[in-house]
């Protein structure tokens, strides 16, 4: 099932065209990932510093921006996470921006890759996560 | 009385020193007053664009940083505005670390003059914000 | 012939992992982008917010992140455009990490869309802009 | 004597009132900060997280905006340091947007202090920075 994660657009996401800066659409969807990891119990804070050595890059980024998004906007945006390998795993993003009728206003997709911090070697993907995904994914 | 929002730290919030970055207190603390103004009833994306020719620049921040502030971190913001004068008003703003014991993490003050778009002259606040400062500030 | 555009990573670029966080990649590319079309002579500031009711969204971004950049880290940003179709097109960007031996950090493709910014609708491309494409991509 | 730093203002560094968020401006000011260490040969990278257990953050800032900054102005910051104690000290910058005539756009100041990152203790601040505040703030 997916995680779902609600947000309002702030003036800092938005640039001189008077809408969400396309980057930022990728930094919201990381806001999600970190509350999916959160709601399923794994800690933020020690998840993306201190893991024993084992860091987890993004080594991918895809986005089709559908709808601008303005100061105000609330969105809804649902995470959907599926294993490729061993080492990796791929996160399904979809903004949803709220309203009378709800409108898809971005597909966003992440790859990422666990590795050894001190080698730079591919490495398993640490125990919590790799049940958040499997749990997930079945679902 | 203080208007109050709460914040979740997230990852673009941070910098490679692994805490917020400095400058990001104040983007927190805008977002702060883009719910109050949306609480009480004022439009952020007109408000800050399309205002009949009327800005609202900030032209002076304070802040000081009390406490890092670490992905996960759960804060409190609590916002209360004054008026200056016929032409410009102050945002007074308090960072709270939520927990066990709430610790304050850093005071910020901002000044926002209005102004005509045009001419860049002084002039009335908008009476709608006029009424926010107002009301919020007697309580 | 690509353009090309110099840049050191900076501490706002980073995040928690203390490397620079992946949205930002494509916040540098657009930079590159930014300064390709002043080398051509095209004003950014009206560019991106006033030419005549038109607008260039980016419609959708791909980026493989091949090597963590660090503060500091001195970047050369190359980059491509090519035609798509009349209304559009695409800017293909490598990313290398500069030193002794230059090291590919990243690729990056941003696809735009010109549209009119009433109606949404696809139009052709500005003069200026088409001129820019036609003589880098020839060459 | 005073470090300068130049810099075109960027998209990324505006919001959708069309000009530089107010916070960037504190981001642009640490951009300058960066450079001046590095042109006195301290090394980013390591001096921003690395130093035998000593870190620096920013206590207070403070910052005066007199100009809106749009996309494509060309910026210079000068960047003046001050020891305030044995722990300590100041950073007063002055933006300045370039053109026929220079106009200075804002006015900054940043308070360091230096810390042992595992007590939180007030410590002397590292030979290579209190030598460089010496050099530079007697000139």
């Amino acid at each position: 099932m997916a995680f779902s994660y609600e947000r309002t657009v702030h003036f800092p996401d938005t640039d001189a065209a008077g809408v969400v800066f396309f980057a930022n659409y990728l930094a919201i969807c990381h806001e999600a990932y970190e509350e999916a990891l959160a709601a399923a119990g794994i800690d933020a804070r020690t998840f993306f510093s201190d893991r024993d050595g084992v860091v987890l890059p993004i080594s991918r980024s895809e986005a089709d921006y559908l709808r601008p998004l303005f100061v105000g906007d609330k969105l809804r945006i649902s995470l959907h996470p599926a294993r490729l390998t061993e080492h990796s795993f791929a996160l399904s993003y979809e903004l949803v921006k709220r309203g009378p009728a709800d409108k898809l206003a971005a597909r966003v997709r992440t790859e990422h890759v666990c590795i050894r911090a001190d080698t730079r070697e591919r490495t398993a993907l640490p125990p919590a996560l790799a049940s958040w995904i499997d749990a997930t994914q079945s679902t």
